[in-house]
């Protein structure tokens, strides 16, 4: 597939060298492409730029939001901080978002009192509904959001079952996000399908939770198992 | 034990049959007695009314809040809908929950706009929270809200792991809350300790994921594990 990945952080570069990894063709897209291969210095984090790893893949191309948007018709990965989706999906414009299909990794996160961050949106709303409404013809599919970058493409890091879930209008879409999860390594009986995009309130309310756990686990090799087995 | 159990529906019932089979000397906290015994009708979910039960074991004391808490002095155990805590617990005084211990089980569910019900407090506070605030001498413990009521006393009626979480900021308080757990059938490496009280806002903000999966799943017969295992 030709896949437009938006968002270059920690998210977006294990999607990429996942995607590329499954012989993908990738469209990494970002606000400004001089300043983002300029970047030499690691995140708070300790993620080295995605500068590093764009120039030792050359096949891989670091484009404009709406030029990689354009190329990477098969699919929309969105990988950034949800602060930014709906400006930055407003710089692609809503004639090339018609009709593709927009994996949704993002949370609506608010940093601005410091670490655990509140939300921006919830309870009665979500990211994944906002981006759905200013977009009605993008089909979001809201998945991936509640785990850590190595857990999504790499399920088998954990032993025993795991759940991944996935929030969409459009079934057909969830299909296709289905079995790019599957190609990461997510056993179908794993990617639980909670319904329509509304239910993205569900999963993005759960960073909460994933966050303390975060603090107490220190390690962001763990996930979330919805046990259903009767005894 | 002496135990005052707040709250007379489904969660309080459940909580109630388990504790009385554990030997425990039970006080069960209603706000009006007389009215609570009068009623024989089923709830909306087809509960049947307490007063059943009352009948049925009449060692079990059915109290006004206040003296179901003077009797059930060494655990109190909170299992009405969240709207109702702040006043209950008012209706109990201060004085009387002076470095009592508070299993709250509620979440702050608000129903006035049908089902799924959204949350009352959230993000940057919570249910938990709140009580405790209200009453510092009070040693809030919130734990068993992100399950239905057969699950929180007995887990064994799902197969394999599955996590239930405890919130509060007294240690001890919380080995006591631990040990009542296990008597219910939950092991040790299944009771995860997030922290102090506010990390109830990661627990009571599970609820919407929670619903969503109910409507999915159609049976109560579901837990959230954490998976900690690495492959």
């Amino acid at each position: 597939m030709n896949i437009a990945i938006l968002g270059t952080g920690s998210v977006g570069q294990a999607l990429a060298k996942k995607l590329l990894e499954k012989g993908h063709n990738l469209y990494i897209g970002t606000r400004d492409v001089e300043n983002t291969m300029k970047q030499t210095e690691s995140d708070a984090f300790g993620n080295s730029p995605i500068s590093f790893w764009i120039k030792e893949n050359p096949a891989v191309e670091l484009l404009r939001f709406k030029e990689a948007v354009e190329k990477g018709e098969d699919l929309i990965v969105f990988s950034m901080n949800g602060q930014y989706a709906l400006s930055c999906l407003a710089s692609v414009g809503t004639d090339l978002l018609h009709d593709k299909i927009l994996m949704d990794i993002s949370n609506p996160l608010d940093f601005s009192n410091g670490f655990p961050p509140s939300l921006f949106i919830n309870n009665t709303d979500s990211l994944g509904e906002q981006i759905q409404k200013a977009y009605p013809n993008l089909k979001v599919v809201k998945t991936l959001n509640t785990m850590s970058n190595p857990i999504m493409v790499n399920p088998k890091a954990l032993k025993g079952d795991h759940t991944v879930f996935m929030s969409g209008n459009d079934d057909e879409a969830k299909v296709k996000v289905a079995s790019v999860l599957q190609s990461f390594g997510w056993e179908a009986h794993n990617i639980f399908d909670l319904g329509d995009i509304s239910t993205a309130r569900g999963t993005e309310m759960m960073l909460p939770i994933w966050l303390r756990l975060f603090g107490k686990l220190e390690t962001p090799f763990y996930n979330f198992h919805v046990n259903t087995l009767q005894a």
